[in-house]
C-alpha cells in the first residue's frame, strides 16, 4: 500500500488523493503541517531534500514533486492517453503548471488564505504574482474555448494538475468571471466518475 | 524533419539541441529572438498561446514546454530509463528544474547577462532569487554526493534538463566551488558521446 506524505489543504496533495480515489488505488496518509515547519525537520528532508509535500512512498522509495507522482500512478490506466504525442502534452500542461500556474495563484492562495502572513511588504510581488496568474489563466480559457478537456478530449491528469488550484483561485483573490470556458470545465471535472473535493 | 523554434543563448532550447544531437535527430532551427519581442507576436501566439521558447515543431503539431519536448524525443531512447518508477524520478527532477532552479538561476543569469535591465528596483527580488538559486544547487550537491547521475546512475535527460542552466550559474553571478559533486557531475555530462556546447 502507498503512503501519502501531505498537508490536506494542499492542492499539490489533493491531485495525488483525487487519483488514487479515482483509480482504486488503497494509500494512507502521513499527515505533514507545513505550518509548523513539519516538512523541514531531519526526518522529512531525508524523505525530501527538497522540504515539500506532497511525496508519495512506494514500497521503501520515496517519490516528491506531485505530477512526477501522478504521472507515476497514471501509467497505463485511464487517466493517461495511450499515444506519445497526447503523454507529451500532458506533461506540458503538468510543466506549465508548475511554472506559470502554481507559483502565482497558489502562492497567493496560500498567502491570503492558510499562512496568515503580513503581507505589507509584499504589495510588489502580489501584483507581479496577480498579473501572471491571470496570464496563465487566459492561457487556459483559450485553449478550453473548443475543448471540453486539456489533452485529446478526454479527462486526464492534465485536467487533475490543472483543477488543483483553479478551482480554488478565488482563495487566492482570482475572480474567474471573465473565463466562461474554466468555468464549463471545472464542472465537467467536478462530475467525473469517483470525484472527491478538496476538504474530503 | 522537426522544427525547433528557439533563442539559441536560452538553456530552455539548448536542452533540446543537445538532445536532438545526441540522438541523431534532424532538425531545422527557427530562431525567434524574445529581446526583440519575437515571442509575443500575434504569429508566434498563435503556436504557443504562452508565448515562450522552445516549441519544437513534429509534423504540424506544435510542443511547447523544453522537457515536454525533451521527453517525447528521449521515449525508448538510452536517454530515458526503461522502468516506470526511474521514469518518474527522471520527471521528478523535471519538475524540480522548472519549479526550483530555472526560475532562480536561469532568471538571474537572464537579467544579469542576457537582457541588460537596470536591476535597481529589483534588490529585494534578487535576493530571494539568488538564494533559493543556490537552495535548488545545495538540493543536487546531496543528491550527487553519492551518485553519478540524477536518476539510475545512467546519463539521461534528467541530467541534461539541469545542466541547461547550472552550467551557465556563473553568468546569474552563481559560484560553484563549494559544490564538488555538481562540479564533477557538470565534467560527466560535457564528456558524453555526441555532447555539443551551448554556444554550438
Amino acid at each position: 500500500m502507498h503512503t501519502l506524505f501531505q498537508f490536506h489543504p494542499s492542492g499539490n496533495c489533493y491531485k495525488l488523493r483525487l487519483a488514487m480515489r479515482q483509480l482504486g488505488v488503497s494509500f494512507r496518509i502521513k499527515e505533514i503541517n507545513i505550518l509548523k515547519g513539519e516538512s523541514r525537520t531531519p526526518e522529512f528532508l531525508a524523505i525530501n531534500p527538497n522540504g515539500r509535500v506532497p511525496v508519495l512512498q512506494v514500497g521503501d522509495r520515496y517519490l516528491p514533486e506531485s505530477n512526477a507522482a501522478l504521472w507515476y500512478l497514471a501509467q497505463q490506466t485511464h487517466l493517461l492517453p495511450d499515444d506519445s504525442f497526447s503523454q507529451a502534452q500532458v506533461l506540458q500542461w503538468m510543466l506549465f503548471e508548475q511554472y506559470s500556474h502554481e507559483p502565482n495563484i497558489a502562492t497567493l492562495r496560500y498567502w491570503q488564505s492558510l499562512a496568515n502572513i503580513d503581507t505589507s511588504e509584499l504589495i510588489q510581488t502580489i501584483n507581479t504574482k496577480r498579473q501572471a496568474g491571470y496570464q496563465a489563466l487566459e492561457v487556459m480559457e483559450r485553449h478550453l474555448a473548443e475543448r471540453d478537456y486539456f489533452v485529446g478530449e478526454q479527462y486526464s491528469i492534465a485536467d487533475i494538475t490543472l483543477y488543483a488550484y483553479t478551482h480554488v483561485a478565488h482563495e487566492g483573490g482570482f475572480d474567474l468571471k471573465g473565463f466562461p470556458g474554466i468555468c464549463r470545465w471545472l464542472v465537467a471535472v467536478a462530475s467525473q466518475p469517483g470525484f472527491v473535493s478538496l476538504a474530503d
